[in-house]
């Protein structure tokens, strides 16, 4: 045995071998063993989705960087001198002697592997729901090549019809669409109210009217109670409320658990989460032991809660960490997330980064939201939609979080808002924010920092919001309430909201004012198309003596409701 | 007379507007007028260069918000209650009397208008420069709509074979572009060594390659002579050295200038830049007047020295916030900019943030720089090429500055980088930053992180980084250099940078060591691609006892000079 320092990494795809090419950068005498069950290497799991979807067709892009070779074990030991032992299992964790039990799992054989430093990087495992029929054949995850290859196929032989989708998250969403570009009539079932737990109920509603809009049906707030099938295949889904729908095909996408079985049975410290506990260096409650990755617990770095956050970007992020301090010692250390994340829904986007309002209120932080929307740039330039929701604190404007959804350039949206959160900024450092402005980029005012103005506004108190969703309620309550839609009569014709608003187009609110309630005291909600005219007719009334006039937040276009066309 | 506040605007392009816009929401009995030179309100001035290029065709675009109506002084009444006096000079100001002497341009009456507070909009002027035939027919800014209504019935016409735009900063290059689509054969001059003057001469470098790509001849450091003439049209332009360039039409776009005649002639300070002096509430050195815009010159945040700061979006800025103390008192500020600006340069876009490395070293700081090189997004998902070049201050790695061009996301880039600088963040802060990540959006790691992780590396001494133009000069100056290209052979094959290099590819290396200089502090410099793997190599041939390697940063697409293949 020779001298060189022995660093065991478990776990091939992401984490792992980030963890261990970083550690070979730093020690070029290391001996450094990668041990991974799957035959594949390295793999880029979050692209599995747009393969599926037939977004592209070279299956080995998936397993090589750019138009490299193919991440192999031949690749890891020319390039790397990193020994890759593919469809191999890590048994256990013998501590005290450090060495890890592995076997092969094509022969059988085990073998003991010793470590000077292990890192675990051993992923997370797809939620199965112990419900009956869950064997049938047609039932699949979409969490590993396997089950990518399986629904390639599927996508190939174009003889599929429908297709149930279990769960309405990031790969549920993504699931979604991979089917329906796969030429299948798809349903999405989610057991919450809402879709994508990410954002906020009614942001969430935008993305679930979206997938409607491109034949994907929605059913929310119902699980499943039981896969049926006949001759060993699945032909339908039984939901909790009785429901059956018809399939040949079912994607499990209820959420994923870390896989820590092998921590646990080490004795390694594991959190509520089901995440390995480690500190900021990466290292378990072993301290030749570090973890990174989807098996993890990461601390959010706004409630400095520990959480699950099972993304790729995190686990490269954390697997670089951890190479470094396996080879030098603890010199750097990986601070925590903010849960910033994005989506692609078809044409739409749907992002958010830090807290959305009910995550700020469950942190028991007294926030402050607000909705609005606008192009990304000019029209004249092809600008796209965007709508988002900003959170902040309450007393001191600084950022919580926001939400972004639409066709327009939602990712610079939510990357510029989590900058923000990194530089701990609230909302009058972003009123006058130096970014990037051209009419092919941007509006000369971008979304984002409108997004502070509006804040600003209703911070000072000039912009009295109240949320699409409250409307809907005080008019389904029957309250009586005066509403005012402020478009223009062509905008009013093409489609309205049917809430027995009264079109007033802002142009003509001064000449109209007796047409308003008498009462002073009157409640009068204005919207417009995205609520700027809006606002402005509520202070054209206000100065004109009315006390309780409202905008409604983000206008027609936030509006997640049914409309009249 | 009314007791109300009287407001008076002077300049209906950007930040006037805004300003008198922001006054209306905030006091709904001012008196509220804007006195414009021009018959059009509310130009989208930005826009200029993709309506002559025939991106758009609708010339009202340039004149409405969205599908709005066109802003006229009919919309400015009718909607806001702002009488906007178009076709209308400001002549002199009676600070004192606090009266605006204007002058209706088509009728000649004069007339004075009081204020309370005063707002100058004036915007700024192109320079033109005072040289023989600049005053022939075929010669023209890219400024208003005048010019605008010109060059476009140029593009519409077809009949223009050959222009030369003068000037390389923003506005030339969208010239050049508008009048390629056009039909029209370009010749861009500059009379500075480079054109963009916000990228380190080697980031232009890339831009003028793509240029000329794209079929626009560039020349740098050479001014203009003259302007040659017949029958009263221009026929050619003359060059410093001589040279003519044949050409039936001229675009002047070798910058602008505060427009601060009527402010200085009013007595009010000005500053060296020729912007109006203004303190952080945009008010100038006389208390009732606030002055805005182009016109102006603002606090770079980075420099804390003045400058001026030509840009639509801080127009805007400014003007919001003019606005609202000119009617409530001083309230609130604009701090300054970091002199952020984005450009379209066909397929690729030029953008910046905070200082380049020039700029750093001019203001005294001692600022470290990297570049480096990476796709926007997978591969697979079509990503497309990012070229970046970061400065941060050496001692505390606080970042200063960042570039990127190239034919990816560089909105998105440019958009992070400026929030981190508001942000006051270093490259520690940034190498764990959790951004937006999926497939179809940006890489595992995204391209922003990579450079601060490139950075990194550098700042511990582990990658000793040498630029592109370093290498030339060594390898023109004759030195005795060792430089090794370590991509793999197809890639060689295509294309290769012809400095006597040695192909070993990576892969290879650690078997091919005796092929290097024995001499193990002989100069010996790596590159690939992008120069990750030359940095692999950099650490293998360290590990190896060779001391003065050197990885020539950014690689292969990053090299600035002609290439073989």
């Amino acid at each position: 045995m020779s001298g060189n320092k022995r660093i065991v990494v478990v776990g091939g795809v992401a984490a792992g071998p980030k963890a261990a090419s970083k550690a070979r950068r730093l020690d070029q005498q290391a001996e450094i063993t990668v041990i991974q069950r799957e035959p594949e290497l390295s793999m880029a799991s979050c692209g599995y989705p747009y393969y599926v979807g037939g977004l592209f067709n070279d299956r080995n892009a998936l397993l090589s960087a750019g138009t490299g070779p193919v991440r192999d074990p031949a690749y890891f030991w020319g390039v790397k001198r990193i020994m890759a032992r593919t469809e191999t299992e890590a048994v256990a964790i013998d501590r005290e002697g450090k060495t890890v039990l592995c076997r092969d799992m094509r022969t059988g054989a085990t073998e003991q592997i010793a470590y000077d430093r292990l890192i675990l990087a051993t992923g997370a495992v797809p939620s199965v729901p112990p419900i009956p029929g869950v064997d049938l054949e047609g039932i699949t995850t979409l969490h590993n090549m396997t089950d990518t290859d399986y629904l390639r196929r599927i996508h190939d032989e174009r003889k599929t019809a429908k297709a149930v989708v279990i769960g309405g998250g990031l790969i549920g969403v993504e699931a979604c669409e991979a089917l329906r570009e796969s030429g299948i009539q798809v349903t999405l079932v989610e057991l919450q109210p809402q879709i994508l737990s990410f954002l906020d109920w009614e942001m969430a509603k935008l993305i679930k009217n979206h997938l409607r809009h491109k034949s994907v049906e929605v059913i929310t707030g119902n699980g499943i109670a039981a896969f049926l099938g006949d001759d060993g295949r699945v032909t339908s889904v039984r939901l909790g409320d009785g429901t059956e729908l018809p399939c040949e095909l079912a994607v499990l996408a209820i959420g994923v658990r870390p896989n820590s079985a092998l921590a646990r049975e080490s004795g390694l410290a594991v959190g509520a989460t089901g995440g390995v506990i480690v500190n900021e260096y990466m290292q378990t409650s072993d301290e030749n032991i570090y973890a990174v990755g989807d098996c993890i617990e990461t601390k959010h770095l706004t409630t400095g809660e520990p959480t699950h956050a099972p993304f790729g970007d995190l686990a490269n992020l954390q697997g670089r960490v951890a190479g470094e301090n396996a080879v030098l010692g603890n010199t750097v250390t990986f601070p925590g997330t903010i849960a910033t994340g994005i989506c692609k829904v078809f044409d739409y986007a749907a992002g958010a980064t830090g807290l959305n309002e009910g995550s700020a209120r469950d942190a028991g932080l007294d926030a402050v939201a607000v909705i609005g929307a606008s192009l990304d740039k000019p029209g004249y330039m092809g600008g796209q939609l965007l709508i988002s929701k900003l959170v902040v604190e309450k007393k001191s404007g600084r950022i919580l979080g926001a939400q972004c959804v639409g066709p327009g350039d939602v990712s610079r949206q939510i990357a510029q808002w989590a900058m923000a959160i990194r530089g701990d900024l609230a909302v009058e450092d972003l009123v006058n924010a130096d970014l990037p402005y051209a009419p092919p980029f941007s509006l000369a005012i971008d979304h984002g920092i409108m997004m502070a103005h509006i804040m600003q506004n209703k911070r000072k108190g000039r912009l009295k919001g109240i949320s699409a969703r409250e409307v809907k309620e005080t008019v389904d309550g029957g309250a009586p309430i005066f509403v005012i839609d402020c478009r223009d009569p062509e905008e009013y014709r093409e489609m309205r909201l049917g809430l027995g608003e009264k079109l007033i187009p802002l142009p003509t609110l001064r000449d109209r004012l007796d047409e308003l309630p008498e009462d002073k005291n009157a409640e009068i909600i204005c919207y417009c198309r995205v609520s700027l005219r809006a606002y402005e007719a509520l202070l054209i009334l206000e100065a004109n003596g009315w006390k309780n006039v409202w905008v409604m937040e983000g206008g027609v276009v936030a509006w997640p409701y049914e409309r009249e066309r």
